[in-house]
């Protein structure tokens, strides 16, 4: 099966372009969250942010910033909200690494249903040397 | 008001520390919304994304990069959300830009209420013209 993003990047599927060049391309999301809803994706296929190379952030970032901050403008936004989902269970659903930028406003009502954990210190202690001592 | 994400950076106020460079550190996120929540943020105070420099985006991203991974394979999850709130109105409460690390699990039955708009060919067509002709 063909990756829906990789055609959008190839100029292959239609999209709502925001912004091209050899190494990234940004369009709306077609089920938009909020009124401005962008994505940015790199041209090259990485499944997911952990597979993307280091090489390409520098310039990625870069372009992300100053499209997060041009669709702020434009719609007239209060903030953003840049987001990564990577894997099904984190709710991506595209499986080509994208960043969403959703502006926000006071009124609109979004939000994200995760309750607050109850962790003490010996609880935040112990899982801080889970990861400091995990190799990958 | 001194700023926490300052204080924790030059090690004047506590944290459960991840990781730390000279440019970087990352801590537990002390509210968290999953197991092994974790924030990454420049040593160095921008109040968000927009203000970040691009200067340190590929150190900051690669490191971002590397402890993601390390969460998601401690913690043993399925995937994980990278979010960066920026403004008042995106849910940003620390005005230090930072990046969230969420590792997720197939029941962990996290949400984000964000219904989708019902969007024209119109209204995108209109929408990314409105984005690409606005100047920063």
């Amino acid at each position: 099966m063909k990756c829906i993003f990789c055609e959008i990047a190839s100029s292959n599927a239609p999209s709502f372009n925001i912004y091209e060049d050899n190494e990234i391309i940004s369009f709306l999301d077609l089920n938009p969250r909020s009124p401005g809803h962008t994505l940015v994706i790199p041209k090259a296929h990485y499944e997911n942010f952990s597979e993307m190379t280091p090489a390409i952030f520098s310039a990625f970032f870069s372009r992300l910033q100053i499209i997060a901050m041009r669709v702020e403008k434009a719609l007239g936004a209060d903030g953003y909200n840049l987001i990564c989902n990577n894997g099904r269970a984190a709710g991506q659903t595209v499986f080509h690494c994208h960043f969403h930028i959703i502006p926000r406003f006071y009124d609109d009502n979004l939000r994200f249903k995760m309750p607050i954990l109850n962790y003490d210190n010996q609880k935040f202690k112990s899982t801080a040397e889970l990861i400091k001592n995990t190799e990958l």
